[in-house]
């Protein structure tokens, strides 16, 4: 039986967005195992859209599941649809779509909030024992998801790590190439583009989140 | 001595710019494979803009350039900076932005032209025996840069192939994960999503295109 894991994305490029390569590696690692994935997004304007090739603002407002539609080909749909009894992990890549669409913590930092469909979702599978990647700034909603104590990574970006801490959770560093798990809440974390200068190092922790999201899938669930 | 590649990107999306996966894939692979990569765009407006998730057009305007910069994490010049001396080979990847943006096939079909400094650039890797690799239906614009005679594939879309007729190109099958090559003209041409049902089975004839590409660059060049 083929796994069926729903992918939270956050619009369309990393500086306001969904980080891209991120989010394929993501799905191309997940079709390569054989899982059968659905991306969600919840459907609410960007924080705001910036030029990625100069950084500045754009005046001009564009929707997150709209842009997360160019990643998915078309296929994808409103979180709010999402139902846990579906699927049998979760996976968010990162990019700032993850802190400034999907929470707000690019702007308020450890006071941040997590968008409430996706809070939603993210607490059901966490409830239901099924694993969840976070990658990136994503673990930034780790302790939002799962409460103090949860251990997760973002890198190691001390003032990053602080604010995690100050939320909560417990921050391990970690090598580009490498994850973090939290075995008793079944979240594994990898640092991707927090840390990564190119492309395939960016991918040598992604698809070991894949791999590992996938098998924790065969435990037995809570 | 590592190889340097420049890719072509349309914009940001499949359906009005660059093919997502195939763009990333594309540059995974030159990557891992220890290629420099710099991507390059046309600092063009798009013909137009689609919203991916309804598939209807969007009273709005983006540029070629500033979208692609999105699949390139901000690291994308104007094509007319591009110069053939300083790169080993030139890729192109798909989506409709190949043939809305780079080049009017979409529109306008056998009688399409391919956008001037797109035209100018590939034609003097042509002209230089540097390889080149065109994806999905990128290879439309095959004939016009080497001229008729030139051997390529857009997978086995029968009246995509008639019209490459028409313009001088001579189509050959191809399965979603083999590529075909023109081996006078160091021309290699793959479907992509022109075929694939899959990103795994897109990644499989592009993993193909670009190793086939890299291997070209160590032959003598005219």
């Amino acid at each position: 039986m083929s796994k069926k894991v729903a992918v939270i994305l956050s619009g369309c490029g990393v500086f306001d967005g969904a980080e891209i390569h991120e989010s394929v590696i993501t799905l191309l690692r997940l079709d390569q195992r054989g899982a059968q994935v659905q991306c969600f997004a919840p459907d609410i304007p960007q924080m705001h859209v910036l030029n990625h090739l100069t950084g500045e603002a754009m005046p001009e407002t564009r929707n997150v599941l709209v842009e997360s539609a160019r990643i998915a080909r078309g296929q994808v749909k409103d979180v709010r649809e999402a139902n846990v009894d579906d699927f049998d992990a979760l996976i968010i890549p990162g990019g700032f779509g993850a802190a400034k669409n999907l929470s707000s913590f690019a702007t308020e930092g450890a006071a941040c909030s997590v968008q409430a469909d996706v809070l939603a979702l993210a607490e059901a599978f966490a409830e239901a024992g099924k694993p969840v990647g976070l990658m990136c700034i994503a673990p930034a909603m780790a302790a939002k998801i799962y409460g103090p104590g949860v251990t997760c990574t973002i890198g190691n970006d001390a003032d990053t790590a602080a604010a995690l801490g100050k939320m909560g959770a417990t921050h391990a560093e970690c090598a580009v190439d490498d994850i973090i798990e939290d075995p008793a809440r079944k979240l594994v974390t990898t640092p991707a583009y927090m840390l990564a200068q190119s492309i395939s190092q960016a991918a040598s922790g992604i698809n070991k989140l894949v791999d590992r999201v996938l098998e924790l899938t065969h435990q037995d669930q809570q």
